[in-house]
């Protein structure tokens, strides 16, 4: 009797950070497929546009499943993360305001002394053809990824509203099906972590909260040995890219277009000012997030600038530079 | 005996500032096009791979063809550039690395003591495709737009490597032929100034330096009375956007959206909020430059999520709330 | 036979973070004295101009002396931290220049191509007139304090290298002797941590290495119960504080003075914008550092400009109003 | 019969922005003493504190004084700018919340969707003892500085409400009396202004209205010949500084305590490193203003650490490394 791949539930709390303190709820084989259940950012609880999110929501916010032990991945691989597929496991999404949330309007960080937005909720209904409505006023295309992905931080706890090296709550629309994510690896097993599905996101998810959903990703892992990288990076069909989180948002833009270079130098054999030269003709940037504690901004490459086979034997996530 | 469109070429020096301080070259009435010639950021003087940028340059960069009065064009009006064509005026184009100045590099502003990165330059030739060849490297697709263009500010000079709420050096791709660039206008005539051509240019333009160019744009000016915008606008065939410029670069793309929202409660109807949230879920966030003097963001809602005929009788670019 | 405060050592492994993951090792009652032992930023191990830093320290930066649980602390609570004295147990301080860390270098933050700076190391000799002197070139006087203290975050883990509203690596030099240091409580007990003793700072800290010495500081804790605080609060004998820590540094700098105006209002009776206006013409405003992860600004106000008694009792910090 | 220094008064409209293009209104010659008078930032315009700012100012503020000749001054030199004393006109002093402006407010450049702040005036009244007092709730004591104050950029025309490299509107409280101020010049005659005198302001400026008065200050001019400088500098009786204007907050300390190392590197004989070495124990750095279209750092350096006699044969401010 055949079966699809296995199911990994969440058995009891969910995570709220990032980090290596916690007992892995699954282990999973290199090589293997499995079905990941995620719930989404408000923990499903924000079900009504006559809701209050202030009110309804408790102090943590974006549950994460995890953390998953991915076996013979070690600190200093690099993790592969192959996104088969992503499902909404309900036929609705929510977005809402939050008081001092999102990017415009002062927040915990850029504070000012005036007052907040007012809150508002929006339940969009999902259409026969996979849309999603909200009201009779606007139809969103289906384009759903993970907001939040990554693996635990070297000695860190971070929260899962941030995002960073290792991934997190990037909020980047194309970690996405059919992409390949590259995490960095600090623990044996790597301890992975997603939740946060978006049925779909505007770039800078200007308002910070996406079309949330509760959802069923496949994946497919992977380890690369022995290759260290500094930042999350993906591959689509047709490009490769850096993911870059920090503050101000242009030190993302220096951190994705730099590590982008990195890449080149180490797989594809380009010179170092080269690839500077090449990205400023035909790189990609645009922003993951502009609202999260720390910002996310995504630097491209279109595959055909690069050599058809890498420099050095396929391996492709190759680090930068040692920096402290 | 046919004729083309008028051509206008810099009589005398070129201009290295937006400002209202010079007298017009050219007077062009309102529903004329026109052709207007542009010299290279490098003031065509970067012909060589051993030319050493810092010591063939000279004080100012970015030589400006203008001001050009606009007939009819009041303070309080909006200028409509519609972009008829760009035409390169040579073969090749050029980039290259100027000390201290770049996305990956310490410059003026963000001062390190750290010694600069090499200067190089990189000369691409035109093939008989149109792309831009740099050796037997790597091609760039023509697409080209003008990186430097804009009005006279109201009582400022503005060098032409800043962009600003005037336009000036905002290096945004969508600046191109067939769509529509809306400039505020603060002088009677508005005093249009552009160059800066690029054969095409990575989003951020990476390294400071796209791939400029000798060109030619037809233009065709028009006016809408009576209506001042607070930032440059840019319609597409299939969007509308919103240039932002400041630094730090989250403060541009603050600019970029909420101008996109007033712009959309103003013309089409949109309830503030409600338009905050369609952009959290389908806006367009992309860096133009990371490199100027000031960073440029460019924020953009697809047409298809606007009521077919504008509010408000078509009035399409109107002002946000007054701000001191 | 009487005796001095009780001595608190690190037992055994120093601590690389601020977090609720690891055992207190020790019990403080409120308002007890004790005194607590730290070893310097580089654990001890650079101690030539010979060395290069680099190769001498290991991956973690910042050795903490704690956990330390405070009884009585509860989550909602402020915890008191008077900082009696500071000594130095050793009579040398170093100071160095580490690759790609400090204000004048590109960072792992602000990525560039350009080469790092070169490694340096500066060592200090303590004087008899206890100024620290380099060389015969240049004497600092003595003002130390403790560069890195705080208590431990809600759920995170953050480095030892980071400041946050938890205190932390903020390097403010009015953490000194003389002054009262406020901190938020999350967990029971608090769960204090101090270390990174400073001889003396510059305000900046700017190539991010104070003058850095193993110290023995005496401290006298207290709770306020059932007053929760937003960030880091510092008494002077004149002068009441904020830390505010964040990028970019403006933002380190709204939170520092919203909070300061806050607490004005709460305990002092202000109306909000009087405080505003108030801060405007006698507020002060200094970096502690512009270096670290996150940088740390310090708001202040003179203590002659509050009414004698605090308007609600003498709770003195009280929380601003509650944000998400 | 003998008289004191020659008063200089704007003969017509005054000036709004730092540029090359207007007339001078007096020369004066190296060694000159003379008095300049100033209104007030509001133009003298708000004098109730039942006015709204928003609907008593114009569309320009900051109203500046000049542009004044040195006589003697060439492009390369550097002005030496000694200030005398300063004299309020009036017997008392305004400061207000202007609509979207200040440091605890969206702004045009922080944009976000919140409503503005109320408008307020707080109207201050000298006392006796020369202190400024609001109602019977708070007395500033007079510390007057001029808040604007430059030369004229290269080619730009930069609003009075910017400050920058000519200097412009810094709020720096250490541009007072008995201090000297080193300004670039780039025209014949470096074409000096200023005004926006205030009573008193705190660091940071916060509100964005300090204490603003209308003031006659006393000046001598001075000339240091083929000696360029990059950015303001000033000297006290105990200390040298240099004002940086950027955003985000960082780079602008970046270029404060870059420039001040390459004054002590140029003139007093440091080794680059050393200089890093010293301000980062012993350097101060204060925020001007965090609520200008570009925010001013102050960094500075107590005189005691400098060899008694500069290094290169008293000529004080010298040029960093040549940057583009």
């Amino acid at each position: 009797m055949s079966s699809g791949p296995r199911e990994i539930r969440q058995p009891g709390a969910y995570q709220f950070t990032f980090g290596p303190y916690a007992e892995p709820i699954a282990r999973v084989a290199r090589g293997e497929t499995v079905v990941i259940h995620t719930i989404d950012a408000f923990a499903d609880k924000l079900t009504s546009e006559d809701q209050a999110p202030s009110s309804v929501l408790g102090p943590y916010l974006n549950p994460q499943t995890g953390p998953i032990h991915i076996e013979g991945a070690k600190p200093g691989d690099t993790l592969v993360v192959k996104i088969e597929a992503i499902e909404a496991t309900r036929d609705w999404a929510v977005s809402c305001l939050v008081p001092f949330f999102g990017g415009l309007t002062s927040t915990r960080f850029t504070a000012t002394l005036q007052a907040p937005l007012e809150e508002r909720v929006w339940l969009y209904k999902r259409q026969p053809n996979g849309n999603y409505a909200w009201r009779d006023r606007w139809e969103i295309p289906w384009a759903p990824f993970f907001g939040t992905i990554g693996t635990a931080p070297h000695i860190e706890a971070i929260s899962s509203l941030s995002p960073g090296d290792h991934g997190g709550n990037m909020d980047v629309p194309d970690v996405t099906a059919g992409n390949t994510l590259y995490l960095p690896v600090h623990h044996p097993g790597a301890l992975f972590y997603t939740g946060d599905a978006h049925a779909a996101q505007g770039q800078g998810e200007l308002c910070g909260v996406a079309l949330e959903i509760a959802a069923r990703g496949t994946f497919t892992f992977d380890v690369i040995e022995g290759q260290a990288i500094q930042w999350p990076r993906i591959e689509s069909p047709s490009e490769i890219m850096v993911v870059g989180s920090a503050r101000p948002m242009e030190d993302a833009a220096r951190i994705a277009y730099s590590e982008l270079i990195y890449w080149m130098e180490a797989d594809y054999g380009f010179d170092r000012l080269d690839a500077y030269q090449l990205h400023s003709q035909a790189g990609g940037l645009y922003v993951g997030n502009m609202v999260d504690t720390t910002y996310s901004l995504v630097a491209k490459c279109p595959k055909r600038y690069l050599p058809r086979a890498p420099a050095q034997g396929g391996k492709t996530p190759t680090s930068p530079p040692a920096r402290i």
